[in-house]
């Protein structure tokens, strides 16, 4: 039987702000057992870029990454939130280990071709390095990987969280029982969003076009899900999507095959 | 017979700028065996501070570093200047890791007591881990150290990165053979300051200090040399202070017991 592992992936706003960045560093640590988190940091990365007079501008939700947006990223994500993180966790008892794609290999990608939108340094995931991530956590250390690719020609290139979580969980899906926990700023997949209370506990693909016929799921929660469905595809034994206060994955919407 | 490392710093300047960085890169790929980078990044430090309005105050050539500046080296060295290494390593073969001293808790350091000067958030270091070093470092991933370490309660510390050069260097010295290899904007520990070929090609302590009571040695060269004889005390094989065309450390002043 394969050793469990949870991967779990929290978006910016908790990590960004002290308070809530202490109080999932102290329910991170209580995860037992192998564990890898990856993290998001978009609301400070418009921050600093703006303070350093640099606009943010998004398309479909994603950050258009022209060379000095790189920069800013490669220094917020890679160093400030990560490097928080990792400082935190050590002080918790947690042996952390802040990781790029460009770090040991770990995540190679390409640049996204321009299409109808240029994003410019924005990666596409190609492969994730599941050997050399399963020796490190076989050694009890927890890698905390930032939303950062490299292309294998010396360029970071900036990659969606949820996307490296989901490709991550997938390449380690051959080394370990993987549970894959998407944290975010509701309680989970809402019948109605207005209601914080409407969790959908279970979905499957098949209840997924349902829901997504009726309206009831749209925006980004159809990609969100789209990603889930494909971890599970891939061999991850679960995956939940719920709040940031739960990084165990008991409560939130559990999706199945 | 142990087996041969060379711990190479290098100084800001040198990694800040395309075409230097790049240079140094190849050249770094070169060295034969096994191998870890230092790198500082002051000048960038500089620059990304003053753009967001922090000013960067020094006392005796080391950064006062308050929490708004702390930030700023965190996103800096740990982010910009380190991720950009690792990646330009990777494109040329090497297996680099980037680190702070946070991540698998490499490197423990004290914050300074505050004396004359209140420093802010720097760091004297108390403890490398050596065997998590040389482990990585058996494994052939190459170590890309930022001048960046942590006090065990979740705080990052800025430190001297000559200082965690020779710490790293000492404590691996229990596992191999290591060459120290100081480079910075000179050739070497020079006879005349004013002249790049007069440098003194080896030096001992009787001789360092009779060139110092000549005042042939002065300024930052002295804790330069001083660090470099702590090394070699502490069993570190061999130490050069040279140019940072010659990572190699084939010119330059040789430091001998």
């Amino acid at each position: 039987m394969k050793e469990k592992v949870t991967v779990v992936k929290v978006g910016g706003k908790i990590v960004e702000e002290e308070a809530s960045l202490a109080k999932l560093l102290d329910d991170f640590a209580t995860i037992e057992g192998y564990k890898v988190l990856v993290h998001g940091g978009g609301r400070s990365a418009t921050k600093i870029a703006a303070l350093l007079g640099i606009e943010s501008q998004m398309v479909n939700g994603r950050r258009i990454t022209d060379k000095e947006t790189l920069k800013v990223v490669t220094m917020v994500y890679g160093g400030l939130v990560n490097k928080s993180i990792v400082a935190g966790l050590q002080a918790r008892g947690v042996n952390a280990l802040g990781l790029t794609g460009a770090d040991m290999d770990v995540i190679r990608s390409a640049k996204r071709p321009v299409k109808e939108v240029d994003y410019g340094y924005v990666g596409d995931v190609k492969k994730v390095g599941g050997d050399c991530l399963s020796t490190l956590i076989q050694a009890n250390i927890v890698p905390i990987m930032a939303p950062l690719t490299h292309d294998g020609n010396g360029n970071i290139l900036n990659t969606n969280a949820d996307t490296i979580a989901g490709e991550t969980a997938k390449a380690l899906a051959a080394h370990f029982d993987v549970k894959l926990v998407f944290c975010f700023e509701k309680n989970g997949v809402l019948r109605d969003e207005n209601d914080d209370d409407s969790v959908i506990s279970s979905i499957n693909p098949e209840e997924f076009k349902q829901y997504v016929a009726s309206n009831i799921i749209q925006g980004g929660m159809i990609p969100k899900l789209e990603n889930s469905f494909d971890a599970i595809s891939a061999g991850v034994g679960e995956v939940v999507i719920t709040s940031s206060t739960d990084v165990c994955g008991l409560g939130g919407t559990h999706v199945r095959k």
